[in-house]
């Protein structure tokens, strides 16, 4: 089996290809070879059992979709995308990765002609508000980014090239990521995985909002087991409707602040500190909170059930089990 | 005040103009100027108090949507589609038309940087099934077409163009026009306005659906007045989410020729031909049958009450009040 993965040198991108170099394989599938790309030339790997090419491009540029699928890979995971926060600030850029970057991707599987099962990384900001107490997958597409609007059209794409023929897709609304790891970044949301990753390694972390504020995580490890289930399922089970909002933890901050407690005590809880911030808390305040996902929970999808273990996961993937006491 | 159309050699759009050209006004604004576009040359106009020009092109080549904005038009309707049996055909030229004209065009009025109100033809075609009871402006984009995709993928952008501030854009969800004018069409739709025309002027129509089939109309005077309505209405009024399901009248086929009956007689209704069609019969099953409309009624847009009042309207528009007895 050949995997392709847009965006590898991302933080989830990376991520799963650890895990498919661990596992050697996808599903049932040895892996024989893998390509990954992305704007900047993904790291090199040790370890793996097959393969790997790595390939610096830009998919919105001429030629690069065509590169990439020249030789049929079976799966394809395409993660590339520029963030929120960028795609807002540079209009063209965001739509010129974001949605023409999909849309040759698209192009160039079908002019291979060869139908593979394309796995994309959509997002809940598809969704806008104002919201329903929890946001089924009939929810309207009402995105109130471009960043938003390039994923919803985005799935919309691979929808009707899925109905043609053309490729086997699964689109997957991931909730937010956390505990992200690395450094603090300006992300409206980066606070969400601040409070955690920073007290449980010795560090100060600010918190913007109310500790009433309500929102959906998901662990790193379980958004990488969404991919590769994605890319696994069977598709006549998933029937036309091919985008999918994935489970999470829908918890409020002071949720998240006693799972913290619970896992590192009363010293790592300390370090965080309350500097409300208007505008992150209106930013934030206009995000989803609640996910209705019953239908991926039935087709196999699965995340935390509480928040302590998406903390457990951190100490356990990140910090080696060490706790900064 | 300069209006730009394209897509005005449409049915819809022919009517626009004509009904724009006998009242000499937009809302309570004097038309001062025209601008009529289509692939081909739309039919010069008699008895305009305005300079109309016309302009045969391609908007999806380059250059063609830059000329259309260039002398700032005050309100544009985009009409210019690839109807959806041309898309589902012809997938290349329907997502050229239908996707990347609509996108040049929206480009081509950023560059101008001038915000003009942009009335946006969208389709009931955004919708796939399986539905609710009656689908509301809340339910979500999944488009069973070509055709319905590229109609969804243009509100997701006129919504972030809006946003964004770059035009200020209303989309309009059109129900299945009926009575259509002109002769029979091959699409799948094309019974529901030949049961009523054909043997109103004294010609047999085929019926290849059972009577207990629903559908959703409006008259092509209703669909005037809604384009009008849109380009005069308060963004503010619109708030965000700026594409609305237009309103209609629900009714079966057997409703429908009652209707007819009332109006016509017994020998109208005798011209229509039970013919069952199973293809048909599955097709038109797939589409919905009721909107909620509530949002576009307090926004002030009306459609008729009753079909009979979509006949008589046909009647009176079409066949200056005569009926073949």
């Amino acid at each position: 089996m050949h995997v392709l993965i847009t965006g590898a040198a991302g933080m989830i991108g990376r991520k799963l290809v650890e895990r498919l170099v661990r596992d050697g394989r996808l599903g049932d599938k040895p892996i024989a070879r893998m390509t990954l790309q992305d704007i900047v030339e993904p790291t090199a790997l040790t370890g793996a059992h097959f393969a790997v090419e790595t390939r610096a491009g830009d998919l919105s540029l001429p030629g690069e979709a065509a590169a990439l699928v020249a030789e049929k890979p079976d799966v394809i995971f395409h993660l590339a995308a520029v963030v929120s926060g960028e795609a807002e600030a540079d209009f063209d850029k965001g739509y010129r990765v974001n949605l023409d970057g999909t849309r040759l991707l698209l192009e160039a599987i079908r002019a291979r002609a060869y139908s593979p099962r394309v796995v994309y990384a959509s997002s809940a900001a598809v969704f806008g508000a104002p919201f329903p107490e929890a946001i089924s997958d009939d929810f309207h597409l009402t995105p109130l980014t471009s960043y938003g609007t390039a994923k919803a059209i985005g799935e919309l794409l691979l929808a009707d090239y899925t109905r043609r023929g053309f490729l086997d897709g699964i689109g997957l609304r991931f909730p937010t990521i956390c505990v992200r790891p690395g450094k603090p970044n300006k992300a409206a949301s980066g606070f969400f995985s601040g409070i955690i990753r920073e007290p449980l390694a010795g560090e100060e972390a600010v918190l913007p909002v109310p500790d009433t504020t309500r929102h959906t995580h998901a662990s790193p490890r379980a958004a990488v087991n969404f991919l590769i289930d994605a890319a696994m399922i069977d598709g006549a089970k998933v029937g036309p409707r091919r985008n999918l909002t994935m489970p999470g933890v829908s918890v409020t901050v002071a949720e998240q602040i006693e799972a913290l407690r619970k896992i590192g005590g009363d010293r790592v809880v300390s370090r965080i500190k309350r500097k409300p911030d208007a505008t992150v808390a209106r930013i934030v305040g206009s995000w989803p909170e609640r996910f209705d996902t019953r239908r991926a929970r039935e087709l196999g999808f699965a995340a935390e059930t509480d928040f302590a273990e998406i903390i457990r996961i951190h100490v356990e993937d990140e910090l080696q089990g060490k706790i900064a006491s």
